[in-house]
């Protein structure tokens, strides 16, 4: 890699094959959570995740790449702790709690790869992708918002009675 | 698991594991950095960075269990895209930007996992613990906020000059 354009791509196509991972385990971590709050924040978030695809798709689009993605190392990880706790959690409000930690793991994960995208989107004199990866930013931001509150509201609360 | 405490056991053992591994990333990543308010950011994160692996020996002192880790997969995946990016990056302004962006992920790991365990200490009534790891959650915070300002300073416009 010799160019920030070539560092971008690089980015761009490893969030667009975390995304396409997330969609994956969203759908099973909605069906194991136990807390209807809870269940309804990952299945709302996995369309909100498709949309953040499309989104992916437009960016690539409009650099004139094909949307593929590369291997995220990452993610991987951040999802195989998430089905550990899922394998391990002997307890329905136990297991919630550790869904809520994993999924903000994820999310901050994007938060961090969506940061830096917007930032050498502008850098590189595309406004028009930083704003569409802002979109999906701030939509990370507020799902990671919700599961504090989700955490906060009930879960916790529940998890310390199991 | 079937309790808090034990949910909250195994992610201490998990960042505990994190911080360690961040230990042997960061000499890498502060000798690899050309801007040199980069360098001293990786320099002095390091140091922070032993600080926060004392302060999760006390949390562990003060559950009672023994100081020991356990993998993270999702540590080892980002720093593994870390050493990627130092591979194959061909110009040093290119690579700077790209240790940001690393550097980055890793934060928002430790963020997300410092700001459950807090919420999960208090939960178990040990606001010792919970007000200890929030210590470190503010210096991760801040070690993010620092490499956003460096990038915005520098790094990134050096890079667009590669």
């Amino acid at each position: 890699m010799k160019t920030m354009e070539e560092l971008f791509h690089a980015l761009l196509q490893d969030v667009y094959y975390a995304e396409k991972q997330l969609t994956k385990a969203l759908p099973k971590m909605a069906k194991e959570a136990d807390d209807a709050e809870l269940k309804k924040a990952f299945t709302d978030h996995l369309e909100e995740t498709e949309g953040h695809i499309e989104r992916l798709e437009k960016a690539f689009e409009m650099i004139g790449k094909p949307a593929r993605g590369k291997k995220c190392e990452a993610i991987i990880g951040i999802i195989d702790e998430g089905k550990e706790v899922i394998d391990e959690a002997e307890d329905e409000q136990i297991l919630d709690a550790g869904l809520i930690a994993s999924g903000q793991a994820a999310e901050h994960y994007e938060i961090a790869r969506y940061g830096t995208l917007c930032a050498w989107a502008k850098l590189l004199g595309k406004p028009q992708i930083a704003r569409l990866l802002h979109e999906t930013l701030q939509e990370e931001k507020h799902a990671d918002e919700l599961l504090t509150r989700i955490a906060e509201k009930s879960v916790n609360r529940h998890a310390m009675s199991a």
